[in-house]
């Protein structure tokens, strides 16, 4: 076994191999215009004296790299289309910057990609993890937990065996959906229809769940999947049409969605609200207010909802740096919690 | 000075502090779920030892993470608002995925925030940067010079003294304005004006020069500066219209701001192209096809250029790594180049 040794110094590099400290810290840094010979004395050097770099010296002792990863489980083509991630970052954003912790945004083409980004998770990059939009096949919760940073989810994780803690901001997507549907019930609707997020995601289930709760013995033909896109809005909306052509009122599972919804109705000719009253999730602006009829829909704070991720990420990573006050051992349970932000009605035309 | 020593390993770690290897691994990589009393340990074995985790031993030897970052030098809404970016990322995405290599976006709220970036740069995080939308007085460069890493640079960087070598990847930004400024005199057009983009980027610059290329003998109160916004086109198009309200044709640095233009044309009652033609350049889809009328413009290939850059960011690390063929000197001089990539006509109804 080794013996404790003082850690060697960049002097100690240089004198080893006989170049100046400029060029050891050139090579360590990784940087440009240092001839290979010498790459190669000053990497064999570094190798014999088992040097560490400064960074990564000062890294591995206060273990803080002011960086925090943000993980979105979608596309980057998605993450770019849907506002939603806008609005969710710049929550994020302007909280880390606020605490100067640089936002690192780790951007995929797909699941596939996932591995890749559990690696550099785990590579000791970042000192924590902001993940949303999660769906409930997706091997990344697994990967991070593997990877062993502390994480905050955006939207409540879908674990189904319940063992594993998480925090997580997250709205109250049932209340939220139950306030949409009372909404049509009050304006006299009786043919009321759901179009559903992707039925992956706890999001989308919570607002079906509040839908139903309502609606307890809506017809099921009235409840069509979407996927949160507006593509899926117009092909939702044409195949309610199809196959309930007396339906008064439609509660989209999200803005977007309702948008597309909202396009196929006129297509067809059905006036909103008078024949058909269409209620979104989200108040995305500017999409609720430049749809025709502007859009009546639920409001959750979805700036806010990143804005909190970084603040109980950050207090979290506070926690664990502050003298005297460590990370709690795994069963002390007291951080499983998920915040619920509140959402309220917004009434514009379509409802 | 320090002799050569075997390098620590983690078992020697785990035997000093007394725990298991499994909690040594947990402490290192920054995992949560160890009692502080613990970690407290293991801290210090590894500071007695000078241990090495893993990835960051792996990592200096290799000196690969298979990570690349990409920096905005634009605070964090505008990368989201102006679908130029999105854009360039995705080819960027798409090449760095087919090689495995994580895209690391690194968000700002503004240059305030460049000095972090740099921070993180130097920190042996990512293998290389890919760095756009440089403004002349930014401090990014030097940033990124100080931090040593492989860089390619999206646009022309303005050094105003020449000296620093710089790999990047552009669009013929001059050459471009010609085409379209002599597409609006072909049409017959004799007062033509020109909203230029943010003048503290190259991009702005050599598309003003391409104007002046062929309206050497402008009437100067036809050129307006704006900023590549939407906004700063509307801006733009009013002090136009109030200054030289015969002008019959309008060359606007890029899309968005043609399409700012055109709004305000229309507030006018001028009618487009009849009274006043009207050129963008981008071909920004689906801008372009949607404004009213649907815009004639000068088509550059964003996401190629981020594809190219990755392209060319990845070769450069990759010929560092080959057996025997290493980073060049830095007066070898051989990767001063610049790639200016062809810009074409696309003709709709504006012009």
């Amino acid at each position: 076994m080794t013996e404790a040794v003082t850690r060697p110094t960049l002097e100690a590099v240089a004198a080893r191999a006989g170049v100046s400290r400029a060029t050891v810290s050139r090579v360590v840094n990784g940087g440009d215009g240092v001839r290979e010979r010498l790459v190669e004395r000053v990497r064999q050097a570094v190798d014999e004296l088992g040097y560490v770099p400064n960074q990564a010296a000062r890294s591995l002792v206060t273990r803080r790299h002011d960086a925090v990863a943000v993980v979105i489980a979608e596309p980057e083509t998605r993450v770019f289309a849907d506002p939603f991630f806008a609005l969710q970052l710049r929550g994020i954003s302007k909280e880390l910057t606020a605490h100067d912790s640089q936002l690192v945004l780790l951007l995929t083409e797909g699941r596939d990609d996932h591995a890749r980004v559990g690696r550099y998770l785990a590579g000791g990059h970042v000192d924590g993890a902001l993940v949303f939009s999660l769906h409930l096949d997706d091997a990344l919760p697994g990967l991070i937990r593997h990877a062993g940073v502390p994480t905050v989810f955006g939207g409540r994780p879908g674990w189904s065996d319940g063992t594993h803690r998480a925090v997580y901001v997250d709205s109250d997507n049932r209340g939220g959906a139950r306030t949409a549907v009372r909404h049509l019930v009050g304006l006299g609707r009786t043919r009321i229809a759901h179009i559903t997020g992707a039925l992956d995601q706890t999001s989308a289930v919570d607002r079906l769940d509040g839908f139903r709760d309502v609606m307890a013995d809506a017809d099921p033909r009235l409840i069509v999947e979407g996927d949160f896109s507006p593509a899926g809005g117009e092909r939702a909306m044409r195949e309610l049409l199809d196959r309930c052509p007396d339906l008064d009122g439609v509660f989209a599972a999200n803005d977007i969605t309702a948008a597309g919804a909202l396009r196929v109705l006129r297509e067809r000719g059905r006036r909103v609200p008078d024949d058909v009253a269409v209620i979104g999730f989200d108040d995305m602006l500017p999409v609720a207010e430049q749809t025709d009829p502007p859009l009546t829909t639920i409001r959750q704070d979805i700036e806010e909802m990143g804005r909190l991720m970084a603040r109980l990420l950050l207090r979290r990573l506070d926690r664990r740096n502050a003298d005297g006050e460590g990370e709690q051992a795994p069963d002390a349970g007291d951080d499983t919690a998920g915040v619920v932000l509140p959402t309220t009605l917004v009434r514009r035309a379509s409802a």
